[in-house]
């Protein structure tokens, strides 16, 4: 059963292995509160999931240890699972699917663990840990449904209460549920004034809903940039505290978290994931207006992103706040055709980065072609003007992809 | 003249306005030494130069005060001392040429500076800055060379020395000289044991260059990713503290610096711009052998790096770590060739993220056609793989770019 002393046992277990994150007070993300974030992206492994996985092995029985452990990720937890085990002086097994980014299989592997590439997806990984546990007797590691584990991550709650006092609210991410449960009931338990909200990709919103039709519900598909919270099912465990402890629970989409990232990157200098940009995506987009002018406190839970993930998030969040806009002009193949664009575009200030010209093709008339225009723009109504000016000079602009 | 009194005295100015920023245990960016970054990307305007320029302005008379500041930078020193004059409630000035990129721009006004944009490049936003200083009688605020300036900045080598016990050396970033002339004479007065070396970007090395030939020297021109380095000759003041207490001086290549940003992002979670990735890049690149072994302080001292230029430091990255790359390939304008060359990259395991495919031009055979593929790849080892592959299947591949 989860209790205070067992998140203070985890606490002090924890102590002597891994970091008290620190809280750093945010520039100028937003006007809405004062906002803070608790940088679990700085944690050892990148993320918060080394606290549960390190609390829940230490707590083994000796033959359990002499047995080792298995779990089934691609992700943050199999890393955390890795390196617990290799502080704790045990084997670990950690099975994945084969498609799983080259990059966690390696950080993974870096860790200790050995790794067992099972062909298929997460769920015939899944499956294969289920056998491998029975087969030789390991302990099998949950990623979230499990108490031990939970406590692990409620030692992140504590260090919020003590680091931040005063705080108002705690916006937390929400896959499975672990780490919010562990939050929330620590909070709730000692300064029950504080509220927590949890945070949701849209593309999976498996607590948004279950809470919403009061029992666990299982989602038929997710679809997030945010692998770290795409989880189909809450457990049982963390439904029921977060039934008990959250205040509510919202979702961010996939622009905003896009958005959010960059804005952590940009103002803040902090690499987060997309699981961990969600709770600032959320307070960006205003989707906790009930916090406005409170001091809030949002937990960066990870900041594992794969780096060519990244670099398409920056691509994307440059596009949708108006700092890199791509045109799409149908032009007459005439000569000075490209001059004049270039022209007016340099007028207005923007920088060209990227020219695609081509002759007709299925949408352009016979005698037309088709100019590709990638600019560097400062904001949307910069774009805007280079769009009428365009215009004006009669170009016709296609629609952007 | 700079003393260590002075020093205590910024300490103690600095303590109510600024961050002690965190030291950070790396994790496995390096096996040459224990490795450790002060994070000074995470100080008040992403950079360590507010600290100079704080302590600078606090020591302003009330009439200088009342006259209010002016500098020349299109950087980090123009954000410093936007924000340490708001936060002493005078005005500034900060003049910049008007090619600065947009975002610099945007986060100097932000931090409630006036901003005079000057046609033409840094020498005339000077010439500018040093009119309206006459005319109006603002006090100059010089970037490096002050030792006010090189007191505040000396605050870290002070921070470092407390927060990091039986440190061995300290590696620091040298642009105009004043962060690591403070310092330098911070540590060699405490701590003379502890060694300072100092990195320059290959491309910027007047520091490096003026040391070797015993008198300052001024290089005709500076080209790097790191701008906030790119500085043509080292102050007076500087120079003379380097030459008394700096240890060495290296050079990083910019593939260096692309590689020590992308690492920083990846195992660290810490956004640097160049100029502050230089140390880790001169570890990392065993410039420094010397350290091997022994317990390194790499000061990261600014995070404040363009999104855009980060997208394109995080490609190159990958294509220098072999993650990234880019094949040409002549083949014959027949059927099935587009096939086999899939087949061929799916079964050495790597993923195929763009295509260009056209016919004859100036490069290849009339009959020929030209194909460029973009993959995401494991390691060298698995290009040589499938480069070996492609070529026994009878493919010719062309030297990509």
């Amino acid at each position: 059963m989860l209790t205070l002393d067992k998140i203070k046992h985890a606490q002090s277990v924890l102590k002597e292995a891994l970091y008290e994150t620190d809280i750093k007070r945010t520039g100028n993300l937003t006007d809405r509160c004062e906002l803070y974030v608790k940088a679990e992206n700085l944690q050892k492994t990148g993320s918060f999931k080394i606290r549960g996985a390190y609390y829940k092995i230490s707590q083994l029985s000796p033959e359990e240890k002499a047995r080792g452990v298995i779990a089934c990720s691609a992700g943050n937890h199999a890393q955390g699972v890795a390196l617990a085990a290799q502080k704790n002086g045990i084997r670990a097994l950690i099975c994945l699917p084969d498609g799983a980014p080259i990059s966690k299989v390696e950080a993974t592997r870096s860790y200790g663990a050995d790794i067992c590439l099972v062909h298929g997806v997460y769920d015939d990984a899944y499956k294969k840990s289920v056998e491998l546990q029975k087969e030789f007797g390991y302990t099998f590691i949950h990623p979230f449904d499990d108490e031990d584990v939970i406590a692990g991550q409620a030692t992140i709650g504590m260090e919020i209460l003590s680091q931040l006092k005063d705080v108002d609210a705690v916006v937390v991410p929400i896959g499975g549920g672990g780490l919010i449960a562990g939050v929330a009931f620590a909070i709730k338990h000692l300064a029950p004034h504080v509220q927590v909200y949890g945070v949701q990709a849209a593309g999976a919103p498996s607590m948004a809903v279950s809470l919403k039709d009061g029992k666990i519900e299982c989602l038929a598909s997710v679809s997030t940039i945010a692998d770290g919270i795409a989880v189909k099912q809450p457990g049982e465990h963390t439904f029921a505290y977060c039934k008990e402890y959250v205040d509510g629970v919202v979702t961010v989409t996939e622009d905003e978290i896009c958005t959010a990232i960059l804005a952590l990157i940009e103002k803040e200098k902090l690499v987060a994931e997309g699981a961990g940009a969600t709770p600032v995506a959320a307070i960006m987009a205003g989707k906790l207006p009930q916090l406005d002018g409170k001091k809030v406190c949002c937990l960066v839970s990870g900041g594992n992103i794969d780096v060519t993930i990244l670099s398409r998030v920056i691509t994307r969040g440059l596009v949708t706040s108006g700092r890199q806009c791509t045109l799409n002009i149908e032009l007459l193949d005439k000569p000075g055709q490209l001059v004049a664009v270039s022209q007016i575009i340099a007028k207005c200030g923007a920088n060209v980065v990227g020219v695609h010209h081509e002759h007709a093709n299925a949408g352009s008339e016979v005698i037309g072609c088709y100019l590709r225009i990638d600019m560097e723009t400062r904001d949307f109504a910069q774009i805007n003007e280079i769009k009428q000016a365009l215009t004006e000079a009669g170009f016709k602009l296609c629609e952007t992809l």
